[in-house]
């Protein structure tokens, strides 16, 4: 069997609330589920989905450089930091691994100021709009192309 | 049989030129190519595959217009329209179709005049920095919506 | 009996939706009906209507400048081309044809980049938000300059 | 006899001087010719027309004040506070009937200044650069609006 | 005899009615009386002159697209689509003709919207306000620089 | 018994509306009601309540001229004067009297225009949306104050 | 004995300086005097005064998520994160407990960036400027609101 | 004796302060002072000095106008309006009389939004920082272009 | 008899051309005409006139660091510079003595660009669009000004 | 034989280092081979070509003076004192002589700081982008139009 | 031995992958590295170097507060918090310790947006583009800076 | 002994001054003395100093011509030259030769115009607000530079 190709999913602020907030946004699955899901997906694409949420700048900055080396490609729902954060945008840049910039809602259909992303020119990709399946479509990007470099 | 689902995917000014326009860009696979591999996974989804690319805004916009009560589900890579064109914004109004804005390339790690899309906001999503499979993530996500609709 | 007044009457994109698209804010009215109302009013007036409507906008310019010397009074509603198009501007510019400009809606009252037009500056009036009423003042004025003119 | 329906054209700062002041911009007419029409106009539409012009914007506040209840539709020319007064347009909303906008000359065809107005967005329609027609226009408008909204 | 070098000659919207259209800013020379002197210079250069010109964005952007391969160097006026087609402009950048831009008036002494291009900045050179000798030098210079690249 | 401290209430232009203007905004209650809830207030703290409404802008500056030396705190909630009067901000700044700027609603959740005041960099508070309650602060503050100052 | 409400009063970063930091801006009491006298005040008015302060923003987040269906009413002076932290605004957001937004020093007095808030606009209100009694009239307001939600 | 020129002198709002506001930025003298010597001045130039101070703009409007065709020359300070009356603008523009704006202070040395006036392009001449002075030089001005067009 | 104050008239760039230049706006007089004028006013004011005119920067520097100590006041007509010499604006600043800035002609009503000053919020005062008058008032001002500042 | 026209070529700073700055930009040729080219062409055009180059402003201001009545058309290459100088662009409104502008890079290529230009709305046409043909068009040019002009 | 000047060297987000992270901006030295050398240098200036790195905001603005009464002068790299924390911000002045800011890199040649910091005005110098010389100069200037204000 | 290393010190606009203009900002020692301080430092340094101070622009950009094959590192503080001249820059790109940016006061503490360097991007390193020891940090860096490049 193929060595596993490791994804690690980023979720930023309030995320944890997934569910809960603004349903008629964000809709009614949990972040619990999300990540059952993704793990279920990442088993038929032999991949190993790793996985971390926080409010905290600092703890995702650390999961960033902690991937350096163990993490072939990163899947990031920044949150709020997308529009806020240079030292997350830095932390990407610095480990040099390539990410995709995923967002459950259509960040362009609402207030002005999510139109914004610090991450989006530094990505590889971005996709925003298609609910949870945003993660899906992001997971299967993420293997391919690993596994194109890979050859 | 079910009845199949109808997806009109629009592309817009320049990209006729697919698979020799700037290559580092946008790849190397043709226009052909690409409506073929639509075809085929439309085929495993039950969705019939319309497909118009044109450089004249006019043809689009009355494409648009005559997909009223025929089509399901639009998928649009507006090209340089997607900057400039309010009239092809209101065609998309007029008609009251859902749809899913495509981009092969990342254009947000473009020119910056390529930040803003006419479309975004009034769009349900959007893909942008995945090549091809953008348009198949956007097929997928559109015959998934359209069947939920449906029921 | 006098010579009539030769009126052209220009609707731009999307408008050949009317009575369809959007009906809260434009109307039940078909375009067909805008048509043989302004027919109708303009016999009275002894005023001779020709009409275009085209979502292209060079089928739009071609028509300005085919009006050279046959028509002595524009009255244009350009759709989303009153927002982007310089080149429907310099077309008339370029006959010295005079024209008012007229929108069924009140443009000043929806999104914010419909406040800008390219040919308010160069019109000798602009009416909006008086549904298709705009069009028949449009017309009495029209042919009340003309005649005025003529004398 | 029908109730007549209460108008109220309101005239701002320096329209006092209509016929003296840049006549090559607002025409030779004078106000109290205006105002004559505009109660001959009246009187055929069953219209009674009740007026004010002055150069306070109290005074004028206090007129749409007052007119709570007793008017149907309201012409307005603000003037320079057009461009000035959001207390006018606070006085409009507060009173929650129906106005047009109305200018003599194309605004839009001045000064850049004069492009923003307070009321635009708030008023039923704009009608600008047909001279002293705007006003006519207005009239027949709001009768009629206000006649559908009887009925 | 050499193989000729081929020009392609395109003028964008409204230049069809060079010679009536503001002569005191474009001139009294017709389109016509441009493409003979044109024809007339580019034989002395042993060049093939090629022409179009047209109202319609798709027709220039097709006519860019099927000079690929056949002409090795682009003059263009886009007149006001300069100002807003960015399709035209990817249209260019497509086909990796090199081209350089012409306008008979000095767009910079007229109004503030005409000093932006989007031609300029991925042109080889840029010429304005020499009326039709613009075209002339333009076509000297194309020679000129097609002839040293095919050494 | 001491000698009571003098407040002097402004209220701007339309605040005569209160209790009928937009309730959903500005509440059911009256400026009747507001005044005589503060002049009971009022006589519990030993504070003698002056007040002034009014619709014209130089009634307001008159009134905060006369203050001069017979009023110890300014309460203001100017309307709409707030973002637009220069001379209203030049009179508070001239007669060296320290003021609370009060707005009833929350000016920061509406319009984008309402969140610039030319009076809040002068004042010694503001406070806003918090109804009636916001001039009762207001009230027990400046009544705090002052007698801190008198001391 | 009725049930106390729960208010939730939120100190954001450097207010733990309190009494220390430019006290001729933020005066000379300290933090824990404050909220000993918040204590005071809610017992009177039977409300359980929650207090965090954070130079963390995730732990003032954290803490807004946990007061979910715990708390009443938030008082929060988030302190430099206003003007930067969308994440803050999204958690606030995300629970749906009303709030008040307070600051000890007028903030439209100092620096021009203090002048944009990411609260206010979802806030029931802003108070500014009164020192720590803002804190105290915020308390007053909530519990009123409260009680009136209650019955 | 020769027929004596009328200058108005025109003081906007708070100018009536003038001695007791700020008086480190106006000066110690009052308005009084200044007009009894204007009228010492004008008496030795023969010009007959006719004088208004208000702080409401109509006010100011309708003296404008009521000196057409009995003014020779006007001199304006006038305060805060100078940076808001557009109304006052139209009043100068309309009665077409030149006219001098002064301001006591060097307007450019204080806040920035005392550096735009609505008056100074249409003014003939504009003197700011010299004082009373400032009063006098226009005067001298007034009359000595006054006296060369007369003749 | 008193010791004379020392005057230096400062020249910027292009007015050697004075009387030759856009007569239309800069007048018929020569600088030579205008330097005897003021020669002639200094005596009678007991005031010494210095004058220097050049077409360079570093010249008028150096001039104005030369003045140190032994100029009393300043009269600069930096012409063109006036928009672009923060060097200018340091010398002024640097040797400290005060100074008036003059402008022939109005610059606020010519380009939009000549409306900022790198010296007037600096300047003592400001005085434009009284020709060659505007130097004879800041020379009485600036004796008047040193004599009153010597006693 | 004719009397000759006088060219007056100005070449601003930097431009002495022509054929050694940045020779990927502006070639390998030097200042001295530019002249001598155009003292070769100028002779064939019966043309007397005078040329200056300085780094010092205030040296080609002079020389624009003096050119007054001696010189026929100038052909002006600014260097960066293109995008700074308004000096420039006074003194050669002043002298009244026509002028082209060259550029031998394509400016709007490079940084957004060269797309001003304080010359171009004043000049007769721009001509960028052609290396040293720039200048020999501008020649050929500047003679056929002062031919024209002296019949 | 005099008593050690003790020096606080901040480190903000992502410098702990000094070395690592892009070595062609950062260069290849560790953070251990840097901290070494300050030791070294610290001790021949009897400086006692304290050290703190971390990609956590409030745990860099805890070790500000913290430094209070025990630190002389701080030496800051806030890294990208340089360019969005105005709690840092915050924190700085309100302990009133006098600090340097440093960056590696130069700034100012890298993205448009790291030109701003809001550390900058408030600091007493800023250093960059020097690589990690610039803490050694930082290191200099501080201990020479407390020496001197300690005398 | 080893080659000495060339380092040119520049010195703009105003800095002749040093010492004696505003000493709050520039503190108190001279010109001379920096260079006598300078000459002593590179002395030890083995690096001969030549030094420029002008007030005129063209003289500085000759010093930098002259420079080429002779200086290995410049070291320049433009004063208000660096927030204007595009000259400057351009004669420093074009010679090629590496250089620091020093300031003696700390630039961003100051009016807002001196935050825009013309020379910051280009430069290797900017420095300010650590008076005449930049100067000396930056000789030190420009020698070590020098000698490892010469490696």
């Amino acid at each position: 069997m193929k060595h596993p190709i490791n994804i690690l999913i980023i979720n930023g602020p309030n995320l944890n609330l997934l569910g809960e907030r603004e349903p008629h946004i964000y809709g009614k699955n949990t972040l619990t589920h999300l990540i059952n899901k993704l793990n279920d997906k990442g088993k038929l694409l032999n991949a190993k989905i790793h996985h971390i949420q926080s409010n905290s700048e600092s703890t995702l900055i650390n999961a960033i450089h902690d991937s350096k080396k163990k993490i072939d490609y990163i899947i990031i729902n920044a949150g709020a930091f997308t529009h806020t954060s240079i030292a997350l945008r830095d932390a990407l840049i610095g480990i040099n691994i390539p990410f995709i910039e995923v967002h459950i809602s259509n960040i362009y259909a609402r207030e002005n100021f999510r139109t914004h992303s610090w991450l989006s020119d530094i990505s590889s990709g971005v996709i925003c709009g298609f609910g949870l399946d945003g993660y899906f479509w992001a997971l299967k990007t993420a293997v391919k192309r690993t596994q194109k470099n890979k050859i």
